[in-house]
């Protein structure tokens, strides 16, 4: 059960030991917060000895580090997706924000420890999560900005529309729960009404 | 100087004693996490002892408690005033989004603690806290029906546009830091421009 869902959050991750390290680490910090995890809760909740845990990683910042890199490279990837599939920008929108929104519902546990933990990240650490993060708003900035330009969206600043339209998307793994009414898909479908209405999109 | 700000942030708390561990609450647990944080902590950071913490505050779930529902008390407020203030729907709208989004840039360290910090409240505060919560939300979704109802609107759901008009301005504290280009304010206008057009407002 663990272990199926660890190799779909992370295909790329091996071996399973890492991914099942990974887990745990997401449920603790998401549970009791960053800083009152200990690497021994961790691999405990792995099934682990503190000293396997450091087989795969040197330290509690390097698992969080592992954690918080792949969330924004899935993210990054779902961005790139839309934009090199879709050349119409309210269709690119469009497909980019359903599929933003769903991430952020399907994997908020995830998504809640990628977004509120950054500043327990190292400084390098940090840095190349910086870069990932400024790569997903500069393409969004480009959708709308270019979108602008030959008039399918009315925009004053795509700087803070840009900036809007992730935050929406990010905040929905603050409140969204296996409760919540709607499925992520479903979701993620109102949701990019909504921000295409936000971006003044033509027939929207 | 910390002694004013607290009194600005706590104009109803007293004594000036409380509101000086309450500032040091919100700093320690923004900085390293609720969990992470001892009673201890908090006192030093406010030059007290200890057994001065208690003296006002019972626990540390308590000093939390009276931070969390402050915070909440505060925005709630800002939503009340719009309403009784405001008949017009799209300006009421105007008013309460620009409000709400200027005190969470404003408030950003306040308001972390606020949201992200939820699950550690005890039961029966967490009550109390949720009962504010559905308030605010309660009241969101009554103008944006009533515009709905009235043609000042036009929003396939209510629930769900409530929904994402309070996201958008609290995922503003995650963000907002004092590096930030625009001043709250600044920022609550632009916002409260871009929520009228998710919400179809006739003219907007």
């Amino acid at each position: 059960m663990t272990m199926s869902l660890s190799a779909e959050l992370w295909p790329d991750v091996q071996p399973e030991t890492a991914r099942r390290l990974m887990l745990a680490g997401v449920e603790s910090f998401a549970r009791r917060g960053y800083h009152a995890t200990t690497t021994r809760d961790i691999a405990g909740a792995a099934g682990m000895s503190p000293a396997a845990l450091y087989v795969h990683f040197p330290s509690k910042a390097a698992l969080l580090f592992a954690i918080s890199r792949s969330g924004h490279e899935q993210t990054l990837a779902l961005v790139r997706n839309a934009v090199a599939k879709v050349q119409d920008p309210v269709e690119c929108i469009r497909l980019l924000v359903a599929d933003f929104v769903a991430w952020h519902a399907r994997r908020h546990t995830i998504a809640r420890v990628v977004q509120y933990e950054l500043n327990a990240l190292p400084e390098q650490e940090l840095e190349v999560v910086t870069e990932l993060r400024r790569e997903i708003e500069r393409l969004v900035r480009e959708v709308i900005t270019e979108g602008s330009a030959g008039g399918a969206f009315t925009v004053a600043d795509p700087r803070t529309a840009a900036r809007a339209v992730l935050s929406l998307g990010v905040d929905v793994a603050r409140w969204y729960s296996e409760r919540s009414r709607q499925t992520p898909e479903a979701l993620g479908k109102e949701y990019s009404e909504l921000v295409l209405r936000m971006l003044g999109a033509r027939a929207a």
